[in-house]
């Protein structure tokens, strides 16, 4: 149930969310239409003077723009309105798309990742319009519904249509704050590269007792090769080249996670490790944020179910990603990654690599009017100033915006990061919609 | 089908062969009642003076003895009727419980383990009452139905009747000869420790991006523990005591194995291997039959399925096995392997541990008037010098027998190694059945 004074400020968020806009999942198709309609014709009921839904071989995209500003800048505002899958659906307390509001929270998917947060801007553009029959800038607005599915036809829409695209300057919401209240700007996102070994040194599986002691053991191998990944002493990553385009932590940086006085037993506790492993010499949020990582995500090999078989295997697998930073390329890596291994590899073993994804790094602006404008915003919003912090994990998108476009993106997170986003009972403070609409409005009336 | 004068040499393992005796198939209880029947049946109608069946928790132990030869040695003879399961039955080209006579072999499930084999015994007994009237020693006969799913009842079923079972050598025929004609004595049989480990560093699974060159990994974890098993130069197994029992190879066995001309890359190539591993300073047949040996049977851990996800497990597992020699016990080296993994793991990860099996290795005699009289009856029946082998593989009973009676077992096996046991078209040639039913009647006479 959701009270009436919400559901004014809420207007469309609401209805938005009942749309089951689940990308991943073909029976939603004419949902992802619908969502994509709907959001449309609110962008031209609010006045905006061009709407446009793309089609895609998947999803639609919705493209507006309003750009009666002369001699203004111009912000593109990225969003998606796709959503995770729901199960399992046993989990959730609550409909997943029957929104409802509980302790000052919107409990719905898709609320915080990503249709809560885009409606702040969206919401800010019709209280503006609606209060000055003007927007005091150029605004373009992309919103997106494959993101959920790694956006296959994002990157070729925005080669085709850069001059439409053109900007200053890119604004997303669709990051967690540092903390609660506590806003942040996200200037930097680690790009990554996914690869799949399989190890192979025999024609077939052999007996342990027939055979052990003599034949080579696929799972040994594997294990033999992998251990060679890292120093196990400094943590580093033996991969020759590998640390090439990592650049230094600056000076700007170094002192915006003092500011964090980042706790790291607290942090190990939060995770439920004794220990914090990782390269010796840099804290937990410079290894998090600002540092390449190598982390085996799979491993097997042999008999793995239930009881005991005495089996040499003759092959064993692995999964494994790098998070990578700075001018790390993932292609590049995926090649050294898969020399070193061939080259380390002893000759009676064969080795066979599946690359799955990868993506590029983004290292954004620590400076400048619309970074200085998106602080103003958030303090104004939130009454704290906002803290910089980096993102571990990859967006592909602000890569891509930076490699096709050549603008710089404005990470202005809005959610918190207990939000449960990809999980049962995803929600939203109401509170953090409400200053995520002050603070994209300052932001847009101040740059 | 089977031509009339095999029928009537096989006489009745033909028979005896169309009982499903699969003893780990509860749906086969009352064919294995049926099977040890027909033996004991057939044992009483060739005039062994008694016959008796005892009855276990599951499946009926056979036991015979005509023991009318005072002043005579006692041969106790082993085997068992129980069988391998039969799937994949698409994989069989005849029905595995329909013998079939085909190029000199006969076709069915268990007729190489174990009941051809131990039919060349009886066989032998009924042949020599026919002639003779009588036995030139005493004969005691064990066939358990339970030897496929670990002989659970046997050991308590030896303890409980040692004085009925007291014999001065125990005559097993259940393993292969070294080679096709070419027969051997098995002297000693590998005994084994097997162990399931589960290594855990976090509360739960974590995003690689996320967490990912901060939080403790398990994989790597397990892996930088599971590769200070083994002294990847020497092949040296690493855990301190392991050592502790195994016996220096003796001259006469380092001399049985100079015989043999063993070919180390013919080995490698018959297993698809470039290259044979394991310790330094050590034949292949050293490593398999007379050394200890440790392989990891299997490793799991993380996203093993298809695609990529990027996940930092928290607990990541492996089955272990170690094969024993000597005076090595498997609860002892269970313990200190336990207690150096438990050493060596950082303070970060905490481990658990489930044993398997474990089964006590078995050094044979290879010499005295028992042995010697083996080797001359197989010389006898196939017209070669027998070899002296070791069995990388366990049998626990034999281990049982030495403890509990105190007897030394003479292994005479009578397949051959491409029989296909415990696999589709499992077979034994109809040439090693005669000359088996010789060797056992020339090593009865000459004892």
């Amino acid at each position: 149930m959701i009270k009436n004074n919400a559901k004014e400020r809420l207007t469309p968020l609401l209805d938005w969310l009942k749309f089951p806009s689940i990308s991943g999942d073909p029976k939603y198709h004419q949902d992802l239409d619908g969502c994509a309609k709907f959001i449309a014709s609110y962008l031209q009921g609010i006045g905006l003077e061009t709407v446009e839904i793309h089609k895609t071989p998947q999803h639609p995209i919705v493209y507006a723009e309003h750009c009666q500003s002369p001699g203004k800048p111009t912000v593109l505002i990225y969003g998606h309105y796709d959503v995770q899958p729901v199960d399992p659906l046993e989990l959730w307390d609550t409909k997943p798309f029957d929104p409802t509001e509980k302790d000052g929270y919107i409990y719905a998917r898709g609320v915080a990742d990503n249709k809560g947060q885009i409606f702040c801007h969206l919401k800010a553009l019709e209280l503006i319009l609606k209060e000055m029959g003007s927007l005091p800038v150029n605004v373009k607005i992309l919103i997106e519904g494959e993101e959920e599915i790694g956006s296959p036809n994002l990157s070729p829409f925005i080669e085709a249509n850069k001059e439409k695209l053109r900007a200053d300057c890119i604004l997303i919401s669709d990051n967690p704050m540092y903390g609660y209240n506590q806003p942040s700007l996200c200037v930097s996102l680690r790009g990554i590269s996914y690869l799949e070994l399989t190890l192979s040194c025999l024609s077939g599986d052999l007996h342990s007792g027939q055979h052990g002691g003599a034949a080579p053991n696929a799972i040994h191998e594997l294990i033999s090769l992998l251990s060679q990944l890292k120093d196990p002493e400094t943590g580093e990553i033996l991969i020759p080249g590998f640390y090439d385009g990592v650049r230094p932590i600056s000076g700007e940086l170094k002192t915006s996670i003092e500011e964090l006085s980042f706790d790291e037993k607290d942090y190990g506790a939060s995770i439920g490790a004794k220990s914090i492993i990782g390269e010796s010499g840099h804290s937990v949020p410079e290894k998090l944020w600002y540092r390449p990582s190598l982390d085996i995500n799979g491993i097997w090999g042999g008999f793995t179910e239930d009881g005991a078989k005495t089996v040499i295997p003759a092959k064993a697998s692995a999964k494994l990603s790098m998070r990578l930073v700075g001018d790390q390329d993932p292609m590049i890596i995926q090649e050294k990654t898969i020399s070193y291994l061939k080259e380390v590899a002893p000759d009676h073993v064969t080795l066979s690599f599946k690359p799955h994804h990868g993506c590029q790094p983004a290292q954004l602006a620590i400076d400048g009017p619309f970074f200085d404008s998106a602080k103003a915003a958030l303090k104004h919003a939130f009454g704290v100033e906002p803290v910089i912090q980096g993102e571990g994990g990859s967006i592909p998108i602000v890569a891509e915006f930076q490699r096709i476009l050549g603008v710089n993106t404005v990470m202005m997170g809005l959610n918190n990061t207990d939000d449960n986003i990809h999980a049962p009972n995803e929600r939203m403070r109401i509170e953090n919609i409400e200053k995520g609409i002050q603070a994209s409005r300052f932001f847009l009336d101040s740059i």
